[in-house]
Order: C-alpha cells, then structure tokens, then sequence
C-alpha cells in the first residue's frame, strides 16, 4: 500500500525522523536521461521559502543507487533515498504517550500498536519529498504534456488551508479507462493520498451539481473540442482532449501555534505545547506535489 | 480494470442493450448465506419508482451461476448475470455514426476505435446493476457496520444533479492504510467511478479549505472520540472510530428532453433528437449505487 | 486468486456440477473478429476422443454475453459462460461426507470449511474449459506466433500420467521481464495451475544439472542463434529469438477404477467405489490445455 | 516486475556493479523484533565458503533506512540497502559492446537497447543478496514453520550445476489458493525466478508421470496424514497437513574457466577471456536462496 502505479510503480519508504526517505521507481522505460536539475528546481518548490514554512530546512540531497548508468536509465528499477539531517527529535519527547488532535498518531496507534512518534513518523508531509522526485521524472516522461497547479484560495486564520487548482494541456483523446479504472476516480484517489486533502472535484464540481443539464452540458464545435469544460476534460472516465481540470481542497494546518489537549494512551486529556517546527500554510508548498501526483496517474494511462 | 478491489473483487461486464450485465466476485467468504432478498430490494431502490426516472424497466432478475450450494457460499467464484430484456435498440440507430453532446460516446470512440452505440453500451449506468449486487453482498458481511446514504442537495432545472451524503456507522479506529492506500483516497475513486460523479469531500470537505485550524481541528473527547468530525472520520488515512462521513457530487443528466447538436464521425454538427428513454434526475436512484461502492470498498480493508 | 494476467485478465468461474463454466475476459484489445470455429475445435480437442477419456461428453456450448459486437471486440470485458448439462450428481452422493485420496477434497474442506462434493466442484478439470476458450483467443492475438504441445512420454498403468512436450516459434528476442516477472517462471507457474501438474522444466532441464557447464552452454551463431538451446529460448528471464521450448510433467489420473479407502469427516477410513466418470489417461487431452495456458502467458508480455 | 508478493510486498533493486542493492518490505506485520543475527547468518551461508565460490566477498552490511524503531517493526515499509564494495568494474571493460554466450547480456540488451555491462547487471545472482534478507524476514514471521533446503545432486565438469531439494514442515492443511492461485505454482514461479533454475517438481515430480495412478495415490491414514507423500503436500493447490516438498534444477555456471565465442554488437563471433570472478558451482551457495524464497512464497498465504 506504499506502492503508487501499476506500469510506472512508485514504492516510497521512510519516517520523518528515520534515517532516510526514498523510493523505488519500477517500471521507469531505458534509454531516457535524467534531468537532475529539474529535479532539484522541484524539491524547492516543494521546500517553500516564504514566512509560512517550517523552519526545518532540509538540504534533499537526492542519492541514486540504481538504475542509471550515466544518467540515463537502464530499464531497472531506480532507487533513490534523500537521508534526513535536520530533524529536531527531541522536540518531540512529550508526544510519546499522547496523540495530538488533528493528527494521524491515534489511528496509526489503533492499526499498528506501534509508531513513530517523532515529527509524525511515516504520516508526516516529510514522505511526499519522494514523491516529487518521482513525479519530476514522470512528468519528463509525460512531455510535451504539461501540468502546472497553483494556489486557487487561501484560507484564513493563524493556521490556514487553501484550494489548489491543477490544469493538464496536452492530453489527447482516449486517455483514460471505463468503469473502475476511470482517469478521474484515479486523479481523485491520487490527490486524496496527499496529507491533508479533503476535496476534490473535476471541472465545474460541486458547482455543476446545482446546474441544470441545459447549463451544464459540454456542446461541440466541429474540431471535437467544447465551447464549455465543465466535464473538466473526461467523460466516461477517458479524456475527451480538452484540458483536463480539477480542483483540490486542503484542510489547514492542524499544528496549532498554541497549547492543545491531546489524549493520553491511559484515556486523559492532557494541555500540551507540541512544539515543532511547523508551517502555518503548507498550501504555499503544495502545488508541486499535486502536480507530481497528476504526473504518477497519468503516466499509468499513458505509457 | 473492469475489476475493483484486492481482496474481496468484482470483476464487472456488460454492455446496456447487450445480452446481459453481470459480474464475478472472487474472494468472498465461504460459509455465508446470501440473503437474495436484500439483493432484490437494493435493486428496487437502484431503479428507482418516481416520475422522474426512465421509463426503461428491467427486471432484474440475478441468476446466480456458480460459487454457492444451498444459498451458501462455497468460497469459491460467485459469477452472476442479470440479462437485458427492456432495451429498445432501434432508439439509437440514428446515433450509429455520431456523438451526442455531454456524453463518452466520443471518448470510447477515440480509445476504441469501435463502441456499442446503443444505450451508451458499457458507459451506461445499466452497468451499476452489477455493482449494487456485489455491494449488497458486501454490507451483508459488513454488517453490524451500517452504510447509509441520502440525497442531501437536488439540483434545479429541466435534468437535474445534486448531492449524495453517505454515513457509515460502526467502523472501529485503525482501518486503512498510509500513504496511497489511505481510505479516503480509496474512497474518492470509488466514489468518482460512479457515471456522472464529479466531486467528492470528506467531512467538512471544501469548507475546510476557509477555516482557520482553531476552529477545524477536531478536539478530544477523554473517549477517543472527537466534539466536531471535520476530517470525516479519517485522519492519515486510517478511521478514528469516528462516523465515517462524506459527500458525492453529480453533475445533470446529459441527455436533454429537447434536440441537441451532435458532432458526426466526419467532423459536422448535425441537430439529433437522442430520444431513448431516460431519466431526468439519476440522483434519486443514486443512494444505493453510493452505498454499494462504500460496502465495495470498505470490505477490501476489513476482510 | 481465480485471475490469470495482468493485460490480458481472464478470471474464470464455476463447478463442475453447477449451472455453468466461464470467465470473464478483461483487456482484449478492440477490433478483432473472433474465430468462434477455432475455439469449438479446440474444445473438441480438450475433450478428446479416446477410448481413454471420460464418458462424460459435454456439449460445450459458448454463451457469449458481452464485449462484442457482430463478432467484433469492443475493447470492454468479454464475458463468456458454458452451461453444464451432462452432470451426474447423483453419482457423487456417497462422497458427500468423506474425503478421497489423491484428490482436493480434503483439502478444500480444511480451507473453506464447505465444499461441493458433486464431480470435484471447482477443482475438478471442467474448470480448464474456460481456459481453453480464453487461450484460443489469446491464441489468435499472438498469431504469427505459433504455440504448439503434444505428448511427450505416456505412462503406464490401469490409469495414467505423462509428459507434455511445448515449443512456440516466432517470440523475437527481448520479451519478459526481469527478477521475478521472468518469463520462465511465468511459464512455469501457468502450467503448474493445470490440474495434476507436478513438474516443469525449461530447455534441457533436469538433465542441465547434470551437464558440465561445457556441454551445457549454448553457443552462438553469427546471427544471433544459437547452436544448442539447453536454455529453452529464455535467457535472465526474457526471450533470445530461439523457439521457446519447456515439459509440464502430469502425475497419473488419481480416481482409480477399484474401490478405494477414503477418510470420513470424523476420521474413519472408508472403502468406497468412487465411480462417477472419469479418464484413464487425461493427458491425451492436456495438450490444448498447456498450449491455452501459454498463451495467456505470454499475451500478458506481448500487449 | 521487480515486486515479489502481494501481503507481505518485496521490491528490489540495485545492479551487481552499481552503488547498492537492496529492496523494500512493504506488508510486515508491527511489534516484530527483527533478528540481525539471523540475517547475517544468511548472508553467510549464501556468500559461500568453498573453494568453488566467487573470490568476489562481500561485507554484506546490511543498512536498514525506515520501518523500525529499537529493531521493532513499525508496519511501515522496511527499506534496507547493502553497498557493493567488492566490485572489480574494470574486468569487464572487454564485455562493453559483446554478449557472452548462456547470459544474459543479449536478451537485456534487446529488451532494453542499453544495459550495465559490469558483473552481469541487475542479470547478476548479486541480485539475490535483497531476497535473502527479505526471506530472512519472512522466516522469522512464519516460525513455528520450518524451512529446510539442501543439495540433493551435484553434476560433473569444470562448472556445475545440481538439484536442491527442499522440505517445509509444520504447513497446517488448508493453506493455499485454487486455480491460478496454487500454492505449488506460486512456489514454481518463486523458484524459476531465481538465477540459473531450470526445473521445479513437486514430490514424486517427473517420476510420478511414469507411475501407474495405484502406485501414485497417496493412502489416508486414519489422522488425516498419508502413507506416501507422491502429492509434495499440496492437492489441488491447497497444503494437505503433510510436509511441502519440492526439488529445483539449477543448469551449471555458465561462465567458462576457459576463453569463449561472444557475439558481438555487430553481429560477429571474437573470442574473449571472460574473467572476471566466478563460481565454480553456485549450487553450494544456492539452498538459503531457494529457502529464502519459499519463505517469501509461503509468507503471502499465511499473513
């Protein structure tokens, strides 16, 4: 269940205090060069730089140790693994016995008995570094395709959420599979996996459920493109060759800059300051992880 | 891809207006009596009774063709298959050789090269049928977990859309997985494959995106429940033991009551009266087809 | 676990005394014209013709339900069925409470804790009938390949077993995969899921573990072939362009004409004359089985 | 392709001449304490210690990245890497632009137009070094179950080959799938994945296609155990109670002591020196390999 994709297959691994965090790209085809730059550029991305990102700043140095030979890639699988350096886990002593509202240390206490208290151990947004390193190659792979998502609204507040909106150009018709394997449901799935989502819609969305069919419907023009996109460029779970549109909701930061009650194992509420290093809004960051994301589910359909 | 889930899966079939519709279920328990006349009940509820839906009435009678001795099941595959006996095929001759606006007739047109042009073919939601038989066998071995969905929004207009909301009572905390295989995740493509789906949130959903982290996070009971479920009942992925709750969005109808252009095989619009017999307000007949999904899905996590 | 492939996926259904046999094919590419002639000659095949084989002659008449359109595929899942007819259940009703030696009986109970005694359920051989109907069509896809099996080594005795020699000419070099996807073990597997296999060995086989590296090695030629093909055409897993050569050992038919002791639920021996009716040599009829098995193999490479 | 199982999740990675190689565990159960003595120890057995194994000695340290806390699994993804330290690249500058008979060198490079000449690549038996560590594992888990594989022939000759025989005891009846699912074609395919196998057979294997089915049959005693064991343990699929036995063919090394016709790029025959280190027969150091598998097999039925 660490595993994204079924022809160009993801494998992630890592805590956010552990050793490292990586992954194993199966399925990536021979012969193309890795652009190691663009790489980079996305990690930075990721990164954020504004006054609202933690303060943790990782150097993400990407170490390859398979796959390649001279850049270019073999066929086999890639392994890569960025070690992480600046974790403070100290900080994170007080949170041993007790979960923090909002997170996910109580349902992964209640499924695995165990976890990693520190920095928020396999759930922490630290595991998405490996997936923009994968989805940079995928969409190498994906080009001329190009996917570009930004920040759509920003919420309020002293910890905030926002909406990101994601725009794929270049898709031809016919992408896509019926019923179970429909681009959307995959693009939906794709984009819940990311920490903090809590929406998605195609197109119009939410919107077009109060329409009616006179205002919703996509009508052609004689080239097979429509004079409206409210479809968000799939129908039936395949792409029609408009621009594939879609909209994610993120719910704001659940790290309170103040003391919060969290729960003790033994069933008390207990006032705690968390601590930690953490953004105010990490919807800043997010773009180009949904973006890697839409680049993962594509690459599946396409390759 | 006609195939849905890992552990307990459907591997669904059938064209609208071809012999039959149906599928296979592998995985499902030995020992359990099916309770055939939950199935037939479901079905009822999936056809709908108002004024608004198509005039098309099947039967739906489900032979059951292997996988079962005495009503109980042996373990092994459950294939079953519903025949088509309502359709009207000659409605669609004129759409023999063009695509009608809204539609995947020009999707699976592109993909295939080749479609079933009558009734939508595969597309259709005749295919539901399969998945609320599967889904009913699901609750049944869900049970005492309750699935309950209602229509929570209705759309205005001349076909309308609107908004399912779907409760789930009963799961306990720590059920899911990290990473890609987070429930909500799993979810939302369940969701998102169901014909005309166009958006989904957990919980508080887009409304979340407006709120300030003070007044989303969901704070503690001294139980392990929570004052508000703003996250839906899922925080990283895995249930907190909270109402697992989420909302569906669906656009309209897009087969109008009146002519509308469509686009031919070589590229002209040409006005077509559709005809054929449809609803003009799906989501009426939605809840159950919502429930089997969330029974599909939920049950490959719990078996 | 009752689906073969990855591409090309046929997931297969029934008992051998119930209403009927079949799979559901899912992911045969559109466009194709069906030979319906060929699959009723190689269910003629499979259910031979000696005075050897079984007295049960079933009809074996293909039902198909869905995924094509004038005998032409649509790209959407092929759902085919084979009602049973000539099923003497009766003759099963002693068995009912006791367990056969040599067969599966024992051990699907202990598995599922039910089992349909009549004729072996669903692991009797009727089940390969929908293998034979999937592998025919696969058969066709991989034209000009050529797949071709016969008997090998017949063993002796009142009931027998034997050896089925397989060649498929026309692979080109570089089909399979590495590490654990390699295309022999594939081949090994599927040949090892027919019912009473018990050996299978590429090339030289067995008697390779006895050569000296020497005599083993197959050297080249200028073109690219070799001179020898101990190696049986695979070479890390994938194909070199030589015919692909392997043997699938079958252990003799395990219903001995003679009363028999057979294992009682609670644990009694007792003798019983099994009857039913059964081959004294069913590996006159397993070479179209080997060959169908092949070819769901290798599509699954070849799409 | 790189993926073995479907519970308990292994994927490796890494060229025999490359950085690293190593693999993730995905579907480890938590609360494990992994045994490191135990790994080394297997690492031990599989580097050899004979005159007739590679001069080629690796540390083999193993480093684990993610999944544990205190050496106590988290039920996260296990991800370890081992440094190949010991690799001598320069040996097979002359392999560059030829292909060695009996490898696979010419297969990689059709499949993939580019491939890691040095030490065989991912081709490389270094490659195994990830399964014994992941086996290692799966054995710990799958105690009181014991796992015991050992050479049965050796062949003759400058390099050889041989047979491994392998015995699991304390498989309970029941355990195992039917149809494609088979538990001894899942462990044929686990064994013709590793490098050099040839043949696999159940008990009594390809003799048992020359015994007359009286011979064949293996009694019941009154417990529900056998006189013979002819079966290797599995009937139709699914463990019968009695041990799991099974022998695996493995042709000889195929890299000659002596000069060899390599086929170049080009198409001619140059004679080469191939060099580099060798086993004289790798079938010494192979039963912890075949055990490593079997465990890796029998560990996805059982969790």
């Amino acid at each position: 269940m660490n595993t994204y994709g079924t022809r160009f297959r993801v494998t992630t691994y890592g805590e956010s205090h552990g050793l490292a965090v990586g992954a194993i790209i199966d399925g990536c085809p021979s012969g193309m060069h890795i652009d190691f730059d663009a790489i980079n550029c996305e990690l930075v991305r990721r990164k954020g730089v504004g006054v609202e990102t933690s303060a943790r700043q990782e150097a993400d140095r990407v170490e390859f140790l398979s796959g390649l030979k001279d850049g270019i890639t073999l066929g086999t699988p890639i392994a890569f693994s960025i070690h992480n350096v600046d974790a403070h886990s100290d900080d994170y002593a007080k949170l041993e016995h007790c979960f923090r509202p909002g997170h996910a240390d109580y349902t992964y206490y209640n499924k695995y008995g165990i976890r990693d208290h520190r920095g928020g151990g396999r759930a922490s947004a630290r595991e998405t570094v490996a997936r923009v390193v994968a989805g940079t190659i995928a969409k190498q792979l994906l080009s001329p395709i190009i996917i570009c998502a930004e920040v759509d609204e920003l919420g309020d507040g002293q910890t905030r959420g926002g909406i990101i909106k994601c725009r794929i150009e270049g898709v031809q018709a016919g992408i896509g599979e019926p019923v179970f394997g429909k681009l959307n449901a995959s693009l939906a799935a794709a984009m819940m996996s990311i920490p903090s989502a809590i929406g998605f819609e195609m197109g119009a969305g939410f919107a077009a459920a109060k329409m009616s069919g006179e205002e919703y419907i996509d009508r052609w023009h004689e080239d097979g493109t429509t004079v409206t996109n409210h479809c968000g460029g799939v129908q039936g779970g395949i792409s029609n060759g408009m621009p594939i549109e879609f909209r994610v909701a993120f719910h704001p930061v659940v790290t309170l800059p103040e003391p919060v009650d969290c729960l003790t194992e033994d069933g008390r509420l207990e006032t705690v300051d968390v601590g930690g290093r953490h953004d105010r809004c990490h919807v800043l960051r997010t773009p180009v992880i949904v973006e890697s994301m839409a680049a993962l589910c594509l690459i599946n359909y396409i390759l």
